[in-house]
């Protein structure tokens, strides 16, 4: 089991007061710079550093390169200057790890290069928008070169004579501070990570350049009155949990600077208190970036890429700051994970309490984490259960919308089971930095299918997207986390959403839960609407694997595969079969690597399934081709489907086993009331469980149902109930 | 690099004399016995012992439970009946290896339960054919049972009474033995692995039960003539290369039999000198099945599943009687590999050298590998190229049918690399043991999709297969193998098979070359047919990845996917998009994993290129939805396709690097006189290289070709020519 209590994200931990923070540069400077100090790296950091040493060898054996800039994201001055950075900043902490010369006149060199082209430039050629960069396409790179080259240049700047020092902080630092802050102020001053990179960039600038101008700028905004800058973002964009608004992708990403500069400034003005700054908001902000993940990778909602995980530099410096600052011994085991670290001090810290032997295991848990400034804009709910790796964790995502990267998929879930996604978000649609897909942005796909209500898990209601696809209406309007429980065997999430639709209220309850016989947990899901008009509702379910069985005879589409819809994602869904299963029928079971899952959904008779595939209207063949099953059903007076997915079973090919690879579940029953609400699961044995719900109910309340002339009665907001065998 | 020549199939480590192999039972039967013999085990061996333990406690736990046959494959009495015989086999050996009295009696009391149950038993009730088995539903798995039962009673004969003995030998193994000898005489007397297993069992029940006429029936075959049985089938399943007719599939499954039962001749009769028979043939037969794999997993070709990799039981009895055999230290390496191994005196041997340190790298290399009892019927030419794991390796399947489980496909290939399978062969349709899926067995789409040409990597003609998809017209008629080269940097094979069109010969040319100035080796594929009447020509690409780019504007079919054709698999694949690419615009690249393929076609523009996706006519979801690219020409007088498939780039997602994602390659010609072909690759700086066959011709002859106005001129075979830069 993972350790559900070990380690809770507020208390002691987290508002103690900040230990006070050398200066690790001043400090090391002599007791690093000596082949003896060398020779006494753990193996972590030393690995770390010929890592460094190689990449930055060969940037010096080919020569240094500051191209003009031409291309977009994956084109070759982009890379360029993407290297560029990199050497520089490896480079200056080379110098002051080893004290090489050579490493110091390498930055010095690039940065005289870089102060002649500076002067030059103007919006880049290849700019796709108003936020066009200097020597990238958009200022974003331009600030990441920023955070970057600062850094390095803060360990050299020291060996250089006035006249050099003066051209390279004249021509590129306070040209690169004033392109950022000053040109580009409109990106400066957005509550955003685009404003985090430039904030940081412009204050690092500020701190190594002595410029308190700077400084002020970045922490306070560009009018100095604390209504933007770094500082008020780390008030409105994380929530008093640490959840960034914008979800674990960008979080990872925004991560870093937040990290980075804050680093600078407890170093440079320790008086600030910055990690204690709001109860400690940028440690916890690491720790739930942290709980967002499974096997590694980050919960894929929102615009995300899936190749993201936590081997990504932010996250190496991330972990390498946050374990400076807290001295909390389980980072060093994501460390260990991790693989790499950082040749900075604190990548040192990080590595000599590793190699001591002190690391201790990541309490990966169940918890929610509210979203919002306030914490009272919805939440994510993470439900974990059984050993890592491999174990399942269930993923509610009732935040709010999270600005233009946010998705139309209010009250969506995940489930994560035996190392893989099992119940699918579908991330971004975009291919990183390859110049044949759009450039390497975000495809048109992304709108008009990875936005959409109905590439996800959750309810659309006729053809159409939550708040019309808008996301100035869906910024004002978040979902209610209702009832959160992270009790082992039983754990559960319940929000609801009032606008998502017009006059219309979603409710979705997600229980995890042990029932005794089955080797898994099962996941119930409740999900009701009420709408008084007569709606459509679709309620798809986005698997992972190859399909085994159905419960229900099909109409199948073998010899035209046609479109579902026309708009709003539909118009990228062929349809292959379509069902209308009797009472009883409502199943399906697919195959993922060795295991086995049942999706159920209780029905009348009156529920149609329809299955499909992604890929139509996709003539550039920018979609993945993924399976799909939709649960519809036409009506007036508001819906309820009622649903369990049950993992089962094992395939293993090698050895020619296979176990349960049908569902053990005989059949499912829902009942429901207002907002009580219970399914009975009857196993194939006979022997009857039910769950029942009612998540806006008082503690300790009694409530009862009939479901098929049975009575179920329970108390409070959660119960499973045995109700022994069929005979009884 | 691959070591390429270390170790060759043939020569002195395969005809040495055979080794005088101790009968390892009565050796060690002392000396293992004991507790201290226990605690001196290896490491590796001492795992698998406690793996053994742990499963034979379970099973003597949960009690014997010997069920009355019901069940088809994957069902409840099948997979106990398996659970035994593995149990009695581990129980027996146990029991030689601790001397602990309870696995002797637990092996004793299940087989006296089968002494109850045999008897009684008459056809299998889920039959599915005449090949009916008694425990199982087909004869073969009573013949598995009986390999497996028999070995574990041997250890344990001695311990019983003579009533019981004589009981256990009448009641069980005398009628198991009758039954697949006499009852089932039919599958006894084939040249089929399912004979080998028949054989297997019925011959060493012989030497347990000292019944020389059961080994006699086992050895020579039902009429005591020699033209069936075990010896013949090692003459004829079996190439002199060690190829086995049905491809390395049932390679791997047929391979424990032949090695068990053949471990078995050596100890109780050394003077057959089984080991020796055929210039060494089982040896050679185990280092051809290891060959035939790619990071461990088997060549998926002819019907396949893709689960099957050398860590299968097979594999762990193969290697370790190969090993005791041979003392090839090569094979410790795939132990290694495997990480298991049996709990037999051969197991024990080879941990021990295991824990001494003595393995050395098994040297998986290119080569050729002859088909047919005489090594005339065709052949399987493997080309490797560069550093496992993650090196690239071609398969260029020259083989001739291999009986009932061949495929429609000759001269296709398969190409690996970077760890995957990227030129894809589907393997067999089916989910072995999934009872949702026809009971587990091979699936209808198995004959309408995965055997057909379609379905592979080969030229088809007018929609229809090889053969007219007729096994016994297509066992008649083979490929030849006209040449081979495993020079480094310039590897190729070549074939061509007259006659699977009526009065049509096809060639096939596959070259590995490396060009100077690109990453990854290319592969030059020149496929041609001669024919005198009109035809259809398709050749299909079953790629794995997702389109990047195409070098053409198509035709989609984005609103309603037709199907492609009627019949020959060709109802199984939806039309995504057409076109008919002007010359230099023949080309689609993909990315799978890290890495970027091209796949470019020269092209007059009379070439066609529709691309597809598998999964039409397929109501049941019983075939994997899997991209392809069909070239298509029609006319008369045969037809001839160049194409090069390149490797190039890198996408890493995790650190945002995107290195060539577009093709280093700008432009492909080619040109062919008779069967001289070349194709001049211009790479993008304008250097120009040559790729020139002639593959029918003799070494050291001149050749010469017009290309686009340009002699081309080589000698004999096989060329790579640098034609310099565009400019000269």
């Amino acid at each position: 089991m993972i350790r559900l209590a070990a380690m809770m994200l507020s208390a002691s931990a987290l508002t103690a007061t900040q230990p006070a923070l050398a200066n690790p540069i001043n400090e090391s400077a002599g007791a690093e710079n000596s082949m003896q100090a060398q020779a006494e790296y753990p193996p972590f950091f030393a690995e770390e550093m010929a890592r460094s040493v190689q990449f930055v060898e060969e940037m010096m054996e080919a020569g240094i390169n500051v191209p003009e800039p031409v291309d977009q994201g994956g084109g070759y001055t982009h890379e360029q200057h993407k290297r560029n950075y990199r050497a520089m900043y490896l480079g200056g902490h080379l110098y002051r790890l080893t004290g090489e010369q050579k490493y110091a006149d390498f930055v010095r060199d690039m940065l005289l290069e870089y102060a002649d082209l500076y002067p030059t430039l103007g919006d880049h050629p290849a700019r796709s928008n108003q936020n066009s960069g200097r020597l990238f396409w958009q200022v974003l790179n331009d600030a990441v070169w920023l955070v970057n080259s600062v850094q390095g240049y803060e360990q050299i700047r020291d060996t250089l004579d006035a006249a050099t020092r003066e051209r390279i902080d004249t021509e590129v630092f306070r040209r690169a501070a004033h392109f950022l802050s000053v040109d580009s102020s409109r990106t400066f001053n957005l509550i955003h990570n685009h404003a985090t990179w430039a904030t940081a960039g412009v204050g690092m600038t500020g701190y190594v350049l002595g410029d308190d101008d700077l400084v002020e700028r970045a922490l306070m905004g560009s009018n100095r009155d604390g209504a933007t800058g770094f500082l008020r973002q780390t008030e409105l964009l994380f929530s008093p949990d640490g959840y960034y608004t914008e979800g674990p992708y960008y979080q990872r990403y925004a991560l870093m600077p937040f990290m980075v500069f804050a680093g600078a400034i407890a170093r440079n003005e320790p008086e600030r208190d910055i990690f204690g700054h709001r109860d400690g908001i940028l440690r916890k902000a690491l720790l739930s970036t942290i709980q967002q993940t499974y096997d590694g990778r980050f919960f894929p909602f929102n615009d995300a890429l899936k190749d993201k995980s936590l081997r990504t530099e932010e996250l190496y410096q991330g972990v390498a700051i946050g374990y400076a600052i807290t001295g909390d011994p389980t980072l060093l085991d994501i460390a260990r994970w991790q693989g790499r670290t950082v040749i900075s001090p604190e990548g040192l810290e990080l590595s000599r309490a590793l190699a001591a032997g002190e690391a201790e295991e990541f309490p990966f848990r169940s918890l929610l984490l509210s979203d919002g400034p306030e914490g009272d804009q919805g939440a994510v709910a993470i439900l974990r259960s059984g050993a890592q790796p491999g174990h399942m964790a269930l993923v509610a995502k009732n935040t709010s919308q999270g600005m233009g990267h946010g998705h139309f998929d209010k009250l969506t879930w995940q489930l994560y089971a035996n190392g893989h996604e099992i119940l699918r978000d579908y991330g971004a649609a975009r291919f990183l930095n390859i110049e044949a897909k759009a450039g390497g942005r975000y495809l048109p796909e992304n709108e008009s299918w990875a936005k959409q209500t109905i590439a996800h898990n959750t309810l659309a209601l006729d053809e159409t997207s939550h708040f019309g696809g808008d996301v100035d209406i869906a910024e004002q309007i978040a979902p209610r986390q209702v009832m959160f429980s992270d009790t082992p065997g039983l754990q559960a999430s319940s929000a609801l959403i009032a606008g998502a639709y017009a006059d219309t209220t979603m409710r979705r309850t997600l229980v995890m839960a042990e029932i005794p016989g089955l080797q898994f947990p099962i996941v119930v899901d409740f999900m009701s609407a009420d709408a008084a008009a007569s709606h459509q509702y679709d309620l798809p379910v986005h698997y992972t694997g190859h399909l085994m069985e159905t419960g229900f005879e099909s109409t199948s589409y073998t010899q035209a595969r046609p479109v579902l819809g026309e708009d709003e994602g539909y118009q990228h869904i062929w349809v292959d079969a379509r069902a209308r299963p009797q009472p009883g029928e409502g199943f399906l079971t697919w195959l993922f690597d060795n295991r086995f899952y049942t999706y159920r959904f209780a029905t009348d008779g009156q529920t149609e399934i329809i299955l499909g595939e992604t890929g139509a209207s996709d003539p550039s063949f920018n979609l993945r081709r993924e399976p799909l099953a939709i649960l519809r059903r036409e009506g007036t007076g508001g819906v309820r489907f009622a649903s369990v997915l049950e993992p089962h079973g094992l395939f293993d090919g090698a050895t020619e086993q296979t176990v349960a690879s049908r569902s053990r579940i005989a059949n499912l029953q829902h009942g429901a009331d207002g907002t009580h609400e219970a399914v009975i699961v009857t196993l194939l044995d006979g022997h009857q469980f039910a769950v029942a719900v009612s998540p806006e109910s008082a503690d300790g309340s009694p409530h009862s149902l009939m479901i098929d002339g049975r009575e179920i009665r329970w108390t409070g907001k959660l119960a499973l109930l045995d109700l022994g065998g069929a005979s009884e």
